[in-house]
């Protein structure tokens, strides 16, 4: 390294997706290492409409770890964040740039320093996971910088240590994360089931719900439950099981009758030991549990599952709809009963693939209006809309994993001071 | 029977109270004999405040069964009038009434017909047990009518055949509803822990909450969480029985933190299996959600419960103190969060014991405006009142057993006719 001139700045910049347990991960066995007491099952979301994108770089001038996270310094003192950067530091290669002339040793890794740039793009206070996505992109994006020769599911139980479910975002499609059984953790890693291609019908539709309750965080929750539910370890050691083989089986054979079915069962029963513990933990509101009324009335009078829903911790809902059609119709649905504010603009209401707007028939605010009830409630018309309720939807699909972006114009610190742009 | 004059009707009336179960009743072992899968205790509440009265009366100018519920016809067609009726009936002894110059024998029952009528002193659509108090007078009643010589014990489990809580509302006090063993139900009974008088401090708070929701009735509720809840036989096996005996000996020492403790998490594990049915079943709403979140801050920096909460088949919540005083300090803090409308009157906001009002110091609603915030939120005022969630309260406290009401002007059948007053 002393024959380099000491001003050089070496760059990696990754895009990492986020993903959404249908067999959820609560509960852990290890708080440090982040093992939990079940395996979970999850689809990874495209990252065109929500990733995480993180810069990493490396120079003989910085003298301490930094991150800024959307543009603003945080901290990095952390033990989750000292964790995955001991861990991927003391995999470090032999790194070799020719054309900029810079060649780090193996060795020179633990006296270089790092910094990092991390911007989500959906708004990270809205409870979709953007840890997972964050830690996920974080853990990839140095492995790329120092060369790690760790393979995805070795580097998965690196992102474990950040956030568990961060383990998840490291594939495309369906991934299970394995708990494993070694005490170290070592074999508690990610999986891909399938790529993101195996199931493409699917359509995935998020209804951002307008919350005025603090939540408490999963962290802080799935120990209370843990500690005081009695119905925690029956679920995880008696009933996941089961559903893990099950699901994975549906979803090999897309089967959506089976897969809707485990994945409303499984969000439920999640939701249930959380009401279990001491004291009770609420993440659904009046709003999901309307949503949940919505799906369940149209998938009974269809007589065949259109569309399963599965919330995390927090009252968003997260629709998977067996295919585009049944996705406009769900849209449909959703807009009779969560219409926007009159003030609102359409098209800051349904984010992601706006194209859906176009299959669902609906152009302005008028046509929101002019919805006719869904026909299964015909006897039971509301009196009442929900507007407001429901901040904004996202349109997606099942989308692909981590990728490097070579593009340097997509970096999110400059190459020369490696500080944000 | 054939000397009398056939103009005689012979009445009894009687009044019962309804019940509020802290370990809850939750799934059927049979249906039709409605045994449970589980043990359960309840606390009876004051009949001065919720109860029913109910005439029965006999005669043979009647043609047929007919009962009346608030003053209007209903049809005694259902199977569990059916086998109460019939229950009842096989039971009956010889009665004499000198005073009118009445003989029944034993054998004439069977060819005697029924007018019942029947009166909540509460909206019977509140979800206030209404069946329980029900079903508990109509074979109470008519037992003493027929001479029934069976104990209480023997009458619950006839009343259990109306509506399974009805058993329990046979005595005052805290009544355990033993699930039994015996195929037939002989064994299913409920039996008295202790009286009314024995923990004579507590305060019982019924918040009747405002709801937009069709509730699934707690026959098919139950119904569908034991045909499909992975959680409700584990609950019903490992978790019920360990807390019945915890339960009856906190009942037994008046030791408050254990029964607080345990009426929490009990309501809670019920509500949790509810949402681990499929379809889910949500009977608590985010108003029930934040009167829990407010009794569990203030328990917490309290150090010790002052307050236990449980919440039925409804979004109303129960709300037991563990004193007057304590019960005071808590209807400020409901009345904080929960102000009446502002056109309301305050002396139909708080209906049952309105001396509670004076002990929380609140003559108008210039008081209930005045109220500060409880000190436990006092970094974390919210912005914002939930007016007209809360439809009313109702203050209350343990109470006694059925009893015979033997002032005739309190019938709810005219003593000549038989007809409704």
């Amino acid at each position: 390294m002393a024959e380099q001139k000491s001003s050089w700045v070496l760059m990696v910049t990754a895009q990492t997706p986020t993903n959404i347990a249908v067999i959820k991960y609560w509960g852990k066995r290890d708080e440090t290492l982040i093992l939990p007491i079940n395996d979970s099952i999850s689809v990874t979301l495209d990252p065109s409409h929500l990733c995480t994108t993180t810069t990493v770089a490396v120079s003989p001038q910085f003298t301490h770890d930094r991150m800024w996270l959307n543009a603003k310094e945080i901290s990095l003192s952390g033990g989750r964040y000292q964790n995955c950067l001991r861990e991927i530091r003391s995999r470090a290669s032999d790194v070799e740039d020719e054309k900029k002339g810079i060649k780090i040793a193996k060795e020179d890794w633990d006296n270089l320093h790092f910094h990092i740039a991390s911007y989500n793009n959906f708004p990270t206070a809205a409870g979709l996971a953007s840890s997972a996505a964050g830690f996920a992109c974080l853990v990839y994006s140095l492995a790329k910088l120092m060369n790690v020769k760790e393979d995805s599911g070795q580097l998965s139980a690196i992102a474990r240590q950040g956030s568990g479910s961060a383990c998840r975002s490291l594939y495309g499609g369906f991934v299970k994360w394995i708990m494993g059984k070694d005490d170290k953790g070592a074999d508690s890693i990610a999986v891909q089931l399938v790529d993101e291609n195996h199931w493409d019908e699917l359509v995935i539709l998020i209804a951002v719900v307008s919350s005025r309750q603090k939540e408490t965080s999963s962290t802080s929750g799935m120990r209370e439950t843990v500690e005081t539910s009695p119905l925690v370890l029956h679920r995880a050691k008696e009933v996941v099981p089961k559903r893990v083989i099950e699901m994975e089986e549906a979803i090999k054979s897309r089967d959506f009758p089976a897969f809707a079915r485990l994945t409303c069962s499984d969000s439920n029963q999640f939701h249930a030991v959380c009401l279990d513990t001491s004291p009770p933990i609420f993440y659904m509101n009046d709003t999901s549990h309307r949503i949940i009324s919505c799906v369940e009335k149209w998938n009974r009078s269809e007589g065949t599952p259109q569309v399963a829903y599965t919330f995390d911790a927090g009252p968003n809902a997260v629709l998977i709809a067996r295919n585009r059609k049944t996705a406009a119709l769900l849209l449909q649905r959703l807009l009779f009963y969560f219409p926007p504010q009159s003030d609102a603009d359409l098209s800051s209401y349904i984010v992601g693939d706006k194209s859906i707007l176009k299959d669902a028939g609906i152009q302005d605010l008028k046509d929101v209006e002019a919805l006719p009830p869904p026909p299964e409630i015909k006897d039971n018309i509301p009196t009442q809309k929900y507007k407001g309720d429901v901040s904004y939807f996202i349109c997606t699909r099942p989308g692909r994993g981590p990728v490097l972006l070579t593009d340097e114009s997509q970096a999110l610190l400059n190459p020369e001071t490696g500080l944000p742009k």
